[in-house]
């Protein structure tokens, strides 16, 4: 496809779009849960024919050697095509955020100012190869009275093309307009690029995806971004620590689900406890196949200990693999997780209540946990019932991000009459 | 000053900006207010030393060329000193939005999750001619615990560095943390750009000027921005509107300060009312010095009225004139204002309880009157008791800005050993 099509592609997308979100900002409730719903049935009911959509982007993605893992993530079958019809049901029974009054006051002259949540407008959702992030971003934007242009991983271009088909149309039998949920067609790189400068049509562009992708558009995007994901998350077990809880949580943030942006990276020990805590953690880590680098100090409690570098501090290793350093103190550890923390996820296990509040205090992160695992910042542990994504900028919305996240505001004056 | 210099200039601004911020967003509110004072009782203290700096300005200007409006906007006395320096004994008086619980809960397991006021971190403030903006958004920004970073116009800058020095040792003299209030000392406009791409140590930019600046900052910046100012706004007289407030507003909407974004710059009117109302209301504009363009159903109601063009719609003319349409309905008006409109501030002027509605419902701006001027908005007006700026964007803040809008969020989460 040449420029002048993907240009062409992109700006018809956006006028409809944007026709759409104009539309959507004032349909009901009630017509936006059936359409949820509708969705959820519509996928159940065409799961044959995006098994078979699906499997021609498998196919292509192993004969093009795509690693085992990404072609996990892209495959679909019956389980988790209900799970995608599951979770839009799921949305159709969280509350609708639109319409709220935020605040209302009356000003000296009369004026009667109410500030009202409204929808965003139109939301760009880039990712990569996960076809279910089509169903869940789709359905989170609508029942947020936006529409949403969906621009998915060339991997799975086939399958997001089957499964826009179908929820698109279902939701246009609910009554939603048309051109609510979009797909981009073109898997040209270069239609990411033209998408991130579409300013007249898009109010926001959410990545959802790997750290190469969320740096492309944030370092692109002309349109206002909200950037999500990349996690170097931290517990630290201070010196009063119940080293008890401090194992159970420091296994858990690391070893639950190392993939995800939440789990730790590094473990931070003070020295008054390493020498009783760390020997056997690392030996339960060692157990449990977690590969550990470590700091001098670190090194001498376990053989398996390789010598971290600079690097390893930095780095959000999303697997199997642990950096662990022991710090002479509270304020050694807040100046690390300051050098080299993401602003994500921090925890610290303490019985000392200066502690535990300097550490909330202080650190400068989304989530800021005492005693209690990194695993949890996520939109359904914070019970918001739903997720779009976990914010790591402080603009606009900051952690998990539920539908509340997916919308603005505006203000509705009533007068009688003033001038200024 | 080569790239290097500038380069390094920003970097190493940036790194004293992050460490203040760092401090800042643990200073309680009472050092915060006496810095603010002591920079008030500063500024008054050492105005012969800012006017004589200045004075450099406003000559280098007047060779230069500068036009007068220039001139003025630029030009300080003691008058206008002094207001600077109230207006950080108001910022001072404002309620501190930092360490606000904004929302608080228990998850079944026991875990406790607060959501509480942090400040954003570091402000980038880029601007023109103004030297007043120095002093306020410094002081904004301080009062909610960020740290800011000013680039203002080369046009000002031995004004700028003046106030700035001036108020950045009052605020250190009151223990707030070196770094917090600095101001970009390169005039080359390659700083400008640079500083767009400084996301490793500004968390946001706001941009505080023209079309021209603004709309260099959204295209180029990779640091989140806070789009401002354009405001291209409507007032519709409706068919059934009171003609007497439809005049008075009309009429305070246009002509009470032409130069500012919320001003009326096209008048809509229903045509079961142009012929009652237009010939008069035309008659006191061109009385007003207000040049005319018009539709041509408006040409016919005063013999001054000019063609419009399909650019007279779309232009925010921040002058004495007007662009003039009769339509023939509500719908018609709310599509020529979905079209042409800057999502800024709309009003409607109607008798009729469902055209009010469907008109705040159905406008998407940042403010929608009922039977009030657009000049409304505002901070101050809004009962803010400061502002920022205006947000034309829907991310983050949108309309009038205050305090809390230079704020984010994080989540402080208490637990007894919860993992997942």
């Amino acid at each position: 496809m040449d420029q002048k099509d993907y240009l062409a592609e992109l700006a018809h997308k956006g006028i409809t779009a944007k026709a759409a979100a104009r539309r959507l900002a004032t349909v009901p409730t009630s017509v936006k849960n059936k359409a949820l719903n509708n969705m959820a049935d519509a996928l159940e009911r065409e799961n044959s024919c995006i098994i078979a959509a699906n499997a021609e982007d498998v196919a292509r993605g192993k004969k093009n050697s795509l690693p085992n893992s990404l072609i996990d993530r892209l495959m679909l079958n019956d389980a988790r095509i209900k799970d995608m019809a599951e979770g839009l049901r799921q949305i159709s029974r969280l509350p609708d955020p639109i319409g709220e009054t935020i605040a209302g006051w009356q000003r000296p002259n009369g004026l009667k100012i109410n500030k009202i949540r409204v929808p965003l407008g139109v939301i760009g959702i880039i990712y990569e190869a996960r076809p279910n992030v089509t169903v869940d971003a789709a359905g989170l934007c609508l029942k947020a009275g936006n529409a949403v242009i969906l621009r998915g991983g060339s991997e799975a271009i086939v399958s997001n093309t089957a499964i826009t088909q179908v929820i698109a149309d279902a939701a246009k039998a609910a009554d939603i307009p048309e051109g609510a949920i979009q797909l981009v067609a073109t898997t040209d790189r270069q239609a990411v690029n033209a998408m991130l400068r579409l300013n007249q049509y898009l109010d926001v562009i959410i990545p959802r995806g790997g750290a190469g992708l969320i740096k492309t558009v944030v370092e692109n995007s002309s349109v206002p971004v909200i950037e999500t994901g990349t996690g170097v998350c931290h517990t630290f077990i201070d010196g009063t620590a119940d080293l008890d809880i401090a194992q159970e949580v420091a296994f858990n943030a690391k070893v639950s689900r190392p993939g995800v942006c939440n789990a730790m990276e590094t473990l931070l020990v003070h020295k008054d406890v390493a020498a009783q805590f760390l020997p056997s953690m690392l030996e339960r880590y060692h157990q449990a196949g977690v590969e550990l680098r470590g700091c001098p100090a670190a090194i001498g409690y376990h053989p398996s200990v390789k010598t971290a570098t600079e690097e390893d501090w930095a780095t959000e290793y999303l697997d199997f693999i642990l950096a662990v350093k022991v710090v002479n103190s509270l304020d050694d550890a807040l100046e690390h997780i300051s050098a080299y923390g993401t602003r994500h996820s921090e925890a610290i296990i303490t019985r000392d209540y200066n502690s535990a509040k300097r550490f909330q205090n202080e650190v400068d992160a989304a989530a800021v946990y005492v005693n209690a695992s990194t695993r949890f910042t996520d939109g359904f542990e914070f019970g918001f019932g739903a997720e779009i994504g976990i914010s790591t900028q402080k603009l606009h919305a900051r952690g998990p991000m539920g539908l509340p996240e997916l919308t603005s505001i505006k203000y509705i004056i009533d007068g009688n009459g003033q001038i200024r």
